[in-house]
């Protein structure tokens, strides 16, 4: 059984239990973790066991759905199994107190519990299920859609690069910068995928390149300084990229080195595109000037994943987790309701009134 | 005592030693070595205890006349002294079969033994170590000359940016791409300098991080992908780099991620400077596109430096070690004989012509 068979995030409804690929021990060991305890399930979110924003809002979902399942079994009255639930959530909510789709979920479980206040118990969690299963299929149904969208821009036999993972190990199927690529695979279209592998973590190395190769795509791994040369050498057709955020300029935050991919594809006229949920565009915040980068601690450069250190002792380091793609970079956003093109203050616009309308179709 | 305060490659005659900084064990340990041994001597170069195209030639140079001192012991007559020379040159040009300025060195040594072969042994070893110090003077000249051009292109207080290590570590005092920067801090002068890591090898956090920071530079490092970041917010106000080799019409192969860097300089309208000694101009090379790029082994980036695999088992990698900057994105090719401007075809001309003139001022 290949591991890439299963969904990144499940419920096994049966067992009582979050089922996840356990993102922590890729490449060189692939475990299904079979979680069944609120503090397990805390204790995975927090240690990147699942990872992805959309992977971590389905998690959470399903956890504070099994959470209840339990509380149901001691507190038949509202306002007890209310009080426990909300005890539950906030808990789970600490494990990423950053990760927006964190709360998301779990504000939408708590909506479900308070709308169905005038119910049993029994009511009330079988909402919670059909709920949880509901987020985790409304991200099947978005990647799937950014993919049919992204398929139409590239055609059989391209040579496409992806920087970090923006793939189905950061969602439950297809991800997003890769849906193109998995829906392209299931018409039987050959791809030709380069990974950058995404220093100071290495998520392309580690997770990218291990799920399209265990996926049978022709992938290969290339350090982030190598991209300038594979698109100079005229081996790829076009780029796909996921986002954190995007403000209403198209301006694009993204994993660190997104935005120098964005200059060279620019440089040797080769499209790029950036895979956005809706759910990531922020009309809220003007330009990615407005957007503040995180910063993370040096040792991720400087003695990570290394047998000794590989950078003198006290030495000062910059290590920004995301940068920001100017939107003249960007070829076009896809959403799951279409593709934005310049400009995108405009078209940006126009994918939430589609959105509003429930027009996915183009 | 402050390791940095020592030449990368010196001659102690005294001791009859090749003194070495040893590079592989930078920057957690340093450590000189002295070198009597031929075979010692060929091992340095061979597990690149000493590196980089200059300090390789100066080291060749020097170990050959420490072994032509112990052949003189025993040969009198010059046809055998020279017998035994020749199996030596031959013997350590081995070490290294690719790189020029080693077999270059050990040329010209031979060629003042050929000279002088009407002199007493004792006379030609004489002339064997004058030859050794003249390449290893010439090299601080080309160096220091190299960094006074460099120097007249910044000011005080100005932003650099460098890629891989052409610093002092590759050559025996200043470096090419950190000479600049050495001179101004000479004058007193105040930079701010951001080091490349470097993948795969990760010379700029080995190499050039640990020679900056302990020669008392504010150096700070980066990874490859955050290049663009730093030019972006505006940190950026010149960078160099060093070259393996400028073609005719001034494209540049050098270290694997330097096209890149070059064209986000473009991008962001900051100069962008190859710093060339001329022996690495080379006229009958017309253009980058006919320079071969030698691609090394896969796990260098799948399995180097890490203490587990960090990239699946078998993932096809594409590795290579150099790439060509194209001429375009080049502000100026800084030599000891000056600096050129496009068009190169026409400027790296006028270089050699002053060369062959002796002329190196402005």
């Amino acid at each position: 059984m290949n591991i890439m068979d299963y969904d990144t995030v499940a419920l096994d409804d049966e067992k009582s239990a979050l089922v996840i690929i356990d993102q922590t021990k890729l490449p060189y060991s692939t475990e299904l973790l079979e979680l069944t305890d609120l503090k397990d399930i805390w204790d995975a979110i927090y240690m990147l066991k699942v990872r992805g924003a959309p992977a971590i809002g389905v998690a959470a979902g399903i956890g504070i759905y099994l959470e209840a399942k339990k509380i149901a079994r001691d507190e038949k009255e509202f306002s007890a199994f209310l009080g426990k639930f909300r005890q539950a959530k906030d808990y789970l909510d600490s494990s990423r107190p950053t990760a927006v789709n964190l709360s998301w979920a779990l504000n939408r479980m708590e909506q479900v519990v308070l709308s169905h206040r005038n119910q049993s118990i029994g009511k009330i969690v079988d909402a919670l299920r059909r709920e949880a299963q509901e987020i985790r299929n409304e991200d099947i149904w978005v990647c799937r859609a950014i993919g049919e969208y992204g398929l139409t821009l590239i055609k059989d036999g391209d040579g496409l690069l992806t920087h970090c993972n923006a793939g189905k190990l950061a969602a439950v199927k297809y991800g997003t910068a890769t849906a193109p690529m998995y829906l392209g695979k299931e018409k039987g279209y050959h791809f030709k995928i380069y990974a950058d592998e995404t220093r100071p973590l290495l998520q392309g190395a580690r997770l990218t390149a291990f799920e399209l190769q265990e996926s049978g795509f022709d992938v290969t791994l290339i350090c982030d300084n190598m991209a300038g040369m594979v698109m100079r050498n005229g081996w790829i057709n076009a780029v796909f990229v996921g986002c954190d955020r995007v403000a209403a300029n198209g301006d694009v935050a993204n994993k660190i080195g997104t935005s120098m991919v964005a200059a060279l594809a620019k440089r040797y006229d080769i499209p790029f595109y950036v895979c956005a949920p809706t759910a990531t565009i922020d009309m809220a915040t003007p330009t990615g000037n407005d957007i503040r980068i995180e910063e993370r601690k040096p040792e991720e450069i400087t003695e990570m994943w290394y047998t000794r250190r590989m950078a003198p002792e006290g030495v000062r380091v910059f290590n920004p987790a995301f940068d920001i793609t100017d939107n003249e970079l960007i070829s076009g956003i896809i959403t799951e309701y279409g593709i934005a093109r310049a400009p995108y203050s405009e078209s940006l616009k126009g994918i939430f009134q589609r959105k509003v309308s429930g027009i996915n179709h183009q």
